[in-house]
């Protein structure tokens, strides 16, 4: 197709990279082996689900589009290194549109040295569509998966969570250094990254680990913008910092020694962690004021727009 | 988002891959790292444009959107290995219209040895958007790339072309193995797939390769569906065959003795190899009862819908 081709636009302002060796005159790149196990990963956000582009313009959408990538690497505790992006640029404005969203994916792309080797651009009578494809590799010690969280864990977070739709949905920092500080540090035994809730993406860890767990409701910690969020919705702070979606920040799991020490050690990796609970035989529970229950996993349902 | 998960509901039928260490239990997929360069490569398709929906169903939908990833490693003469698969389905049929499109990217994948290691399913107001991040690794000789064409090459195509939005955009089977075979029997100098057309991939070779090309007009096998086509349009058989796109054929260049050789080798792979022309100095020209002209390489225009 005769079109712009912001690929090519934003790679002639790309230093050359060695680890790339056909860069982007051909439709595949070709990239030097990783030596360890590679880690491949894939986000599509939509105009009107992931953010609206009417309001937070292209620049921030890119951005965003990277960063969901990156920080699925960093729940692999993964070392990011190369991307390709697939776009679906709507007609009216597309040339800008596309030019905007290329600079957040590179802004992105940059803070962690990860190489845009290729993609696809298109234009259409819809809304934007944009796809990432992350490539990386995993750490000396291993990818840490949401499988091997055992009974007796301690269940930690990486910051405050809740109410990421006030704005952090699109700013938060992927946490692919802390999680490879954290690896360097203790045996983490499971990890995910916050992008469905707390309660949801905790299930999917247990479900993985098939084992339970009991958070601490006084534990949790909640993100100011979780409590602004209550005051709107009329629940309270703890079911936003519960549920609410795309915090992005880190659930991981590991031995009660190895978590007090982090504890103690405090900051590592320049986050504060917070214990907030235990791994468990099974199910998936709440503690609150010494009364346990169980906890839904209630999912993050979008509410953008 | 408490969502069909079709990435685990196909995972869940396939067998053990001994390349994935890791599976569809994270949103991070792990390989076995390729011993030889990596090839990536990502094509988004959308309904409307390089599809109708409505007219072809899903699972042809599905097929294409893995056959031209396949085909992009094909123009590499690679090995193509795993897959993620993002998409976004339209709210009505969600549902029915996944399962059926990763029936359609499963045929397309199980007839390469690719696996699907992940993806990203989403559902939304717009029209079906699928995009597939091919993964493979380079033949012992290395990739080939569209740089590398010398003054001198014979230009050969693996097939005839034109007219293929008659349907062949969709069924095409992509010159995976068949490339693997020519650059075992061969040297190839420079390699594409005709998705852009005739005369624009073969600029796009000139290009990375800066030399340029003379093609041979009475050489240029014109499929039948060209033909068809151009009993409606009113314009001759090889205009098609020049102009539309498409076909994933593949071009490429070799050294005269390498040409000769693979024609009087025939069928080499399967398919009939023709000499379509020859690359020179500079310009792209089309020869035709003797006469020299430029060949303006105009690219396909999406006529669907």
């Amino acid at each position: 197709m005769a079109e712009f081709d912001y690929i090519s636009w934003l790679r002639s302002r790309t230093p050359a990279d060695p680890r790339v060796l056909v860069g982007p005159g051909d439709d595949t790149a070709v990239l030097v082996p990783p030596a360890r196990p590679l880690l491949v990963t894939t986000d599509m956000l939509m105009d009107g689900t992931d953010f609206i582009l009417a309001d937070v313009g292209p620049r921030a959408a890119g951005r965003k589009a990277m960063a969901v990538n990156l920080s699925d690497i960093a729940a692999m505790a993964g070392v990011p290194t190369a991307a390709v992006v697939s776009v679906a640029l709507p007609k009216a404005g597309g040339r800008s549109v596309g030019e905007e969203l290329y600079v957040g994916i590179r802004d992105a792309a940059d803070d962690f040295g990860v190489a845009v080797v290729g993609g696809d651009t298109n234009s259409w009578g819809g809304a934007l569509v944009v796809s990432v494809t992350l490539l990386g590799e995993a750490m000396p010690k291993g990818p840490v998966t949401r499988a091997g969280a055992k009974p007796g864990d301690w269940v930690m977070l990486t910051g405050p969570v809740g109410g990421s739709l006030l704005g952090r949905h699109l700013t938060f920092t992927p946490r692919v250094r802390e999680a490879q500080k954290l690896l360097e540090a203790a045996d983490l035994h499971a990890m995910i990254d916050l992008s469905d809730g707390l309660a949801a993406d905790l299930a999917h860890v247990l479900e993985e680990s098939r084992c339970g767990a009991v958070l601490d409701a006084a534990a949790v910690p909640i993100h100011p913008d979780a409590v602004t969020r209550a005051r709107a919705t009329g629940r309270p702070p703890l079911d936003h910092a519960l549920g609410d979606g795309e915090d992005f920040e880190l659930l991981f799991t590991a031995s009660p020694a190895d978590g007090e020490r982090l504890v103690r050690g405090q900051p590592v990796a320049g986050v504060t962690l917070t214990k907030v609970g235990e791994c468990v035989g099974a199910g998936l529970w709440l503690e609150e004021g010494g009364v346990r229950r169980p906890l839904a996993p209630a999912g993050w349902v979008h509410e953008l727009g």
